[in-house]
């Protein structure tokens, strides 16, 4: 059977995954990779990036095309609103590298998914940015994550979001911080 | 003159910025921020967020258009390219934080800029998130950022990148973590 040679499940080519997983392991150098955004300011907060080359496999790779996305303030942050906030950026990162891990942990376990949703929420107090009290981070104070999930038993699913947590990039950048030079 | 009522430098309303500023001194609770995203996973790692709604200045508002992004894995990872990866999404956000910054910061300093260009390189092993070395970690070991402004005299444009790292929202996130519930 085809499903049998290459299977695939939630979308996850399985095969290829653990194919993947073995090539990784005889080379180690396999899984360095740099991503790289390019920025360019327009006019007052609003600027846009630019994501298409990276470094992975031990060579210089591109996505198919390159992608650009503006960020801007709105309005009431005195920009003119022509994308979303950086900071809603960060929300949307950390909810899509949850959910590809989920997908991914799931299809290695042979848990089926249907439907997968998230909300995230991050509370920001801006007197930190504005520099109006030094007792007040700039950043998120708190973020706050919910999934809703259907697919098989529901024991199956809770523990999918505990281990895409535990191995989640950008939880782990938004959590444990990283050095920036 | 109309350039004194309402001066905008950069592309900065000054006068809007500093009424602002004026308005959070009066009521701190103005300051008060909650962003959010939802997310519904697609196929495999792909998934789309939402970007629309917010709280801010002590209501319920909204950005102008409700904004939707793609994230997914390129093929090297077994995915199949129809975004950026989440971590990407990352870098983006951290060069519009400190470019909204800068410009800002210039316009309230009364300095002019013409060009404002930043990379933003992140370094990741994924040894991490493939769980296969546990002393490895899930996100970037280290991310770097270069800048390249145009303007007003080369010290003022260098004290921008300082100040706009000193009072970026991301930079603080992905520099010092931020509590995921």
């Amino acid at each position: 059977m085809t499903t049998m040679d290459n299977p695939v499940r939630n979308g996850v080519d399985t095969a290829t995954l653990f194919a993947t997983l073995d090539a990784v392991k005889g080379n180690t150098d396999i899984a360095k990779f740099q991503f790289r955004a390019t920025n360019r300011w327009v006019s007052g907060t609003h600027s846009q990036s630019t994501i298409h080359g990276f470094y992975g496999a031990m060579q210089e790779m591109t996505h198919r095309q390159p992608w650009t996305f503006d960020a801007d303030h709105p309005a009431v942050l005195v920009g003119a609103d022509n994308g979303p906030t950086p900071v809603e950026f960060v929300l949307h990162a950390l909810a899509a590298c949850l959910t590809a891990g989920l997908a991914n942990i799931a299809a290695a376990r042979g848990v089926n998914l249907t439907e997968v949703e998230s909300t995230v929420e991050g509370d920001i107090d801006l007197l930190g940015i504005l520099g109006l009290a030094d007792e007040v981070r700039n950043g998120y104070e708190q973020i706050k994550v919910s999934f809703k999930l259907r697919g098989d038993d529901p024991d199956k699913l809770r523990s999918l979001v505990d281990q895409s947590r535990r191995r989640s990039a950008v939880f782990d950048i938004v959590t444990n911080g990283v050095p920036v030079a």
